[in-house]
């Protein structure tokens, strides 16, 4: 297992799960916190106290409240209050965090929709977020499979899922084209199986990325 | 009087009103409201539904509920929301609009609390925003005065309010050095004058910038 590779104190390690609404992000996050017990798992858009009334704003309400420049400027902002508050404390103690969803959920989406401000999303995050996970999986399926998963749920925070099945191949795509021109980083993980079978990879690439103790 | 510049519809005048805490921006905004009766009055942060919630979320609560960097983020934030939902249909509608504060007293606050981040407010107003007002009144005078006005209120809403007259003596110079930088839209005004005094000055000045009709 390789060294430790920069100076200081050991940093814990930063892994996020992306993918269509239904893919499993959720449940395999959740698996993988059973496997590590002193990891934080956490979530976006949320993670902490801020975020989440910012998360509020966002996901409730009439689909057509915010704009997509005013929703993307909400999004980083609760991402930044998630970073300062939850993510950097946990890592700098050493702890593994566990991220339902990061900055590439919002690239996806908001490639999907509103293609122009991709530009705008990016300037956002190098300026205000500037950091990236240490891994990510990707969970890629077929979204009629994961629809059906989804559609058993029903929260009221639905804007998103709304949207129907061509958006999610939309999506997919999005995801697909973000693990090929980030390969350091994003593991591409097959989420059409079942979701011991799932945890069983994702556990084998986590254990290969974590620091030497 | 000069004809209107551009082509196209003619658009409104959107005028600004800057200074420190307590110099008689909302007292003038209004004294020149009743002079113009089918102007928008509204001020930041808030002025639209979704930034009234956003306002909340920034001006109540601990004072270090939020970092520097996430308080821009939510100001730029209410302000787009703002200016898409208020003061863009206003002034396309050929109308006034008088705003209680505007981009300027994001620009002269972070600037005393966190001068490193002046570059990031630009980059997010350039990239989000991307407007000035057309005419802008910095409301010139002594903080000690205008402290011991403002010191008659309290609406709650006072965490700037409360960190004392140096800060203000700070706030007071940021605002010069932008007048001083943007002349074709800023003008000083001696806020240090009775009300009736001062709005007298700046009437002059909004005849001046009227587009002839
Ligand atoms: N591998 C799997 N096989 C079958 N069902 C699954 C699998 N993984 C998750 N599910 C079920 O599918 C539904 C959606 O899963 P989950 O909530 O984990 O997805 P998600 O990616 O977090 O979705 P969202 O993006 O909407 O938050 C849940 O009911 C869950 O129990
Ligand atoms: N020219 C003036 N002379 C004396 N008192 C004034 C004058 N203008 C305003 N005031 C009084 O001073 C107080 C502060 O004025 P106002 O609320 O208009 O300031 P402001 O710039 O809007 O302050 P804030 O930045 O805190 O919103 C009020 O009580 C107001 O009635
Ligand atoms: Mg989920
Ligand atoms: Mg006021």
């Amino acid at each position: 297992m390789a060294e430790h590779a920069h100076d200081g104190p050991p940093h814990g390690l930063f892994i996020s799960f992306e993918g269509i609404d239904g893919s499993g992000k959720s449940t395999q996050t959740k698996l993988l916190k059973d496997r590590l017990p002193d990891a934080v798992l956490t979530r976006e858009p949320g993670g902490s106290a801020g975020a989440e009334e910012i998360r509020a704003l966002l996901l409730t309400g009439d689909p057509d409240r915010w704009s997509a420049e005013t929703e993307i400027l909400l999004f980083t902002a609760a991402r930044r209050d998630h970073l300062e508050k939850t993510i950097r404390p946990a890592l700098a103690a050493g702890k593994t965090v566990i991220c339902d969803r990061f900055a590439d959920s919002t690239r996806v989406y908001q490639g999907a929709t509103r293609g122009a401000l991709r530009g705008a999303v990016d300037t956002l995050h190098d300026v205000m977020i500037g950091r990236e996970p240490d891994l990510t999986f990707i969970i890629d399926m077929d979204p009629a499979v994961a629809l059906s998963r989804g559609l058993a749920r029903g929260s009221g925070e639905d804007r998103f899922e709304d949207m129907g099945l061509a958006f999610q191949e939309t999506l997919r795509h999005g995801f697909l084209a973000l693990a090929k021109a980030n390969p350091d980083r994003c593991v591409l993980i097959d989420g059409n199986r079942d979701p011991v079978a799932v945890a069983a990879e994702i556990t084998v690439h986590v254990a290969d990325r974590m620091p030497a103790t």
